[in-house]
């Protein structure tokens, strides 16, 4: 797959394929949408036969085997759950002689539509987009158009095209509430966040529905402003000071990183965890472990390398039929929510 | 600055910049060595007042107003630091009209060099550059060749070329042995990386120094295999497996993300911070706060926001002295190190 290309030009592609040069140089130049999917696999297949590179015009560099690139868009660089992901994204990519540049989008769709735009502009092979996205959302229906492979990550609606990996946050969510009735102490509180990604209102959704079937009460739900430590610290203060006088508390948040907040706000107040606080997060980051959390794992690293091997198929076969993964999780008990 | 640039073509960049087309192509297309220096500024000048975008031969997609595009190279996007530092970068640059694509190198020369080659290929306007390399690095000197300019990281050797910011770490050295020499307890440990990049080597022997002026004995020096939770974990179990009996340690740990390792090998071992061990990091990630741990504040966020302004004026002037900028840090007193 991978031999010199000093010999090859285009015109051994659109031999091998059966087309024209013509054909050939729209399609790797992402101007091929009028093309049908089964010419755009005989290009990308005798491409990848010959080592071909194509000769981006006055480019001083030239790469000697075939390398593919693809953009990896996430919403939060510092989320390490994003950090996690990227690195089986990447891990797995570099392995099959394929480059990842990330962007992360600060959940700005603005930005998130700039750097897409230059990323196709720099002629990225495929995209691995973890960012929040509506199915109808014109980033999506451009690369549609320009028929650019993607796969979108943890993203339950919308979208009907693209190769998916998706959570299943109902089995999470119900994970969370069965662990909250087992372990509860005194009041039982909610950190959410403010605008929910359809993916975590489902989570949320789904904790609530089952601590209703098991007829456990929520005394609070409290709305956090991000998903980051400080809006989880603020939030986490605000709990502590509106139930002073409760001699315990159980409280769940939305994600690890919230979590972490009310950790701090906990501590402030001079009460313990698990003492007065019994505390579960969700994400199983690789600080939930160093913080002795209760949480639920999503297998992070796994998910990336799993959208990486997705993209790969698709690149590979652009014909094949839609995939849609879905993938479990798992309760993890720490300290924080034990019973001494 | 960022007019649109319908109408505007190499021919008038050519005009303005007083040189010829062909000059400007090859200029705009890193071809351009050959020119000096003061010809390079001109036709940068000339691009940046028209507003002119080149066209990336049969690209699909044409950007309407001239974005510059920066490759980031970073070694580890999993530390938390590196993700800061790029928020910082990242932030500063949106908002002056460039975005960034990221490359974690995993401290791989290899990787490295092919995500550079990546970046040079789909033409990225400059480099900034986190992963340690040496200033005879061939990356380095292939971006002086190509006149590709770039800002070094916290590397303090090799590199005579580009701009650079440099963190004060004979500052930092001195600011941590004149901490473990007020707040010692028992036998003071340091926790070094078994291979030390330039700037963490000045760091340490920084410490040794001061703790021997001080006639501070250190009792023993770890290595841990990687600056990660997971190295430091393991070294910490090493150490309270020798130093069972000991009732009090003092320890410092290279790097935060080093120290959280340690804090979980201390809580297994079932002992307190800082009732049976002081320990102190160096960073202060955003992780330091929320787990209460005495570091060394390096202004991550503003190192990245100001290598991005470097990379920025650089680009505007070209032929404008070689800054360097050195930062100093500051010592963060939390609990892991107090004196109940």
């Amino acid at each position: 797959m991978s031999q010199l290309n000093k010999k090859t030009t285009i015109k051994d592609v659109a031999a091998k394929a059966g087309v024209s040069v013509t054909t050939v140089s729209q399609i790797l130049n992402h101007k091929g949408a009028r093309f049908p999917a089964a010419t755009h696999k005989q290009v990308r297949q005798a491409v990848a036969d010959l080592g071909y590179v194509a000769n981006f015009s006055a480019r001083n560099t030239r790469l000697t085997v075939r390398r593919r690139t693809i953009g990896v868009l996430v919403p939060q660089i510092q989320n390490p759950f994003f950090a996690n992901l990227f690195r089986g994204i990447q891990d797995y990519l570099y392995d099959q002689a394929a480059d990842t540049f990330l962007v992360s989008t600060d959940g700005d769709n603005v930005k998130a539509q700039q750097y897409m735009k230059q990323l196709i502009h720099r002629s990225v092979d495929g995209f691995i987009i973890a960012s929040q996205l509506d199915g109808q959302d014109p980033l999506l229906k451009k690369l549609r158009r320009l028929r650019i492979p993607y796969v979108l990550l943890d993203q339950n609606e919308g979208d009907q095209a693209g190769d998916q990996i998706i959570v299943n946050e109902r089995q999470g969510g119900q994970l969370v509430a069965a662990h909250l009735a087992a372990v509860k102490q005194g009041p039982i509180i909610l950190v959410v966040p403010r605008q929910q990604s359809a993916n975590i209102h489902l989570r949320i959704a789904a904790v609530k529905a089952e601590l209703a079937r098991r007829q456990v009460e929520i005394a609070a739900i409290y709305q956090t402003s991000a998903l980051e430590k400080s809006a989880g610290a603020l939030t986490g203060r605000q709990i502590m000071q509106d139930f002073a006088t409760a001699p315990h508390l159980t409280i769940w948040a939305v994600a690890d990183e919230v979590a972490l907040g009310i950790i701090k706000a906990v501590r402030q107040a001079r009460k313990q965890i698990p003492e007065n606080v019994k505390l579960m997060g969700y994400d199983d980051t690789d600080y939930a472990d160093y913080l002795n959390l209760t949480t639920i794992h999503q297998p992070v690293v796994t998910i990336g390398r799993e959208a990486a091997a997705l993209l790969q198929a698709r690149l590979a076969d652009p014909v094949r039929p839609r995939q849609v993964i879905v993938k479990p999780v798992t309760l993890v008990r720490r300290d924080s929510t034990s019973d001494d």
